[in-house]
């Protein structure tokens, strides 16, 4: 009964890592979509986030037939229960990779994005994957060594998010108020989809070390006591 | 035994109730501080978003030590993991109204609302108010006739949420990009609020009736067979 326990756990487990690599491709095929202005692979993006949303369904349901059935406790409980609210996240990232391949599509057939800014862009859409292949890892193999790097990564985030408004509010801004607008909502989607992917790997590091980790906090390293 | 996990689960129930009740009024005070430019008031929803995350927390606590020695399951199961869900919902809606109290002291001694869209915030602010208010009965009194209300006042909600844009992109806009930035943010504030209150009151329509409903569904009146 303890190695099917395990065996299911796995699975949920594999589920999640699963879930970062859907979102994952999504980021990345909304980011070319928004940039070139690639309607078919918008529009691929947004069919293709029904498959994230039904990952998570079939994950929570899952989840609640174990706590029912094995009624687990200490770091199973502990496990089941951050599964959960790391599957909420994972299915939020892929909600906001739609949200920008929408974007794309609005503007279609011209990109939603001025010469400008396809820089700041293309460097916020390769944060976003860097981030959720490094979350993936966190989940695969509890390493959370990782997850030093993605807080770094995420303050990179914030830093490029705040170089798109520096750029929105340069006096040479020609691209009016719609312009900006797209600008803004795309910035915030980037954002918050790394803020979920740093989300999800601290709950990770609360299961290895029982400690829970804000921003700029150290990682720790000790496991926590009893647990 | 039966008796305390009862009242244990009613204690869930009223911090559940208890946040709407505090993220409530937070939106309420910086739905104000945005309007006149209250310093104070922004500074006040700022500091006092802690106790929504304390008490969240401190839920999430509870709810596992009681699915650790109650082992519960079925409906009981079902409530305490709704529980975390709705809990998280909450808690980002703290965050939200913190957001929009932000937007406020960004830019005191101005207000960031033009004249000519302080109607529109208003109403929203309000709706957003109203919409927390009756999810919090849902919760309290599982009376899930009230939801169907709720997707109502989100739809309204939704309705000013374009109508701002709509604004923002006419020939007369006078505010400039820095102007839109903050309606935009602002914008998307109030309506993922209202998208998280309809979210908590729709996992309570799943627990009272084991269907789950997206937008524009019929709410279900039937008890779920076997629940």
């Amino acid at each position: 009964m303890r190695d099917q326990f395990e065996t299911d756990l796995q699975s949920v487990n594999d589920d999640l890592v699963e879930m970062t690599r859907l979102v994952g491709s999504a980021m990345s095929r909304a980011t070319t979509a928004l940039l070139d202005a690639d309607l078919v692979l918008a529009e691929s993006v947004i069919t293709a986030d029904e498959q994230v949303d039904d990952l998570q369904a079939g994950l929570e349901e899952r989840a609640l037939v174990l706590l029912a059935r094995q009624a687990p406790v200490a770091t199973d409980l502990r496990v089941l229960v951050a599964a959960l609210r790391m599957s909420a996240d994972l299915e939020r990232m892929g909600d906001l990779a739609r949200h920008i391949a929408k974007v794309a599509r609005l503007r279609y057939p011209n990109s939603a994005i001025p010469p400008e800014l396809r820089a700041t862009i293309l460097q916020m859409g390769q944060i976003a994957e860097t981030l959720v292949m490094k979350t993936g890892s966190v989940i695969a193999s509890r390493d959370i060594a990782l997850v030093e790097e993605l807080e770094t990564d995420d303050d990179e985030m914030d830093q490029l998010h705040r170089s798109l408004f520096a750029k929105l509010l340069a006096p040479d801004w020609a691209h009016g108020v719609e312009g900006a607008i797209d600008i803004t909502l795309c910035g915030r989607y980037y954002e918050r989809y790394a803020d979920h992917a740093v989300a999800v790997a601290r709950r990770v590091v609360f299961l290895v070390t029982g400690e829970r980790v804000g921003h700029g906090d150290p990682i720790p390293t000790q496991p926590a006591q009893g647990s």
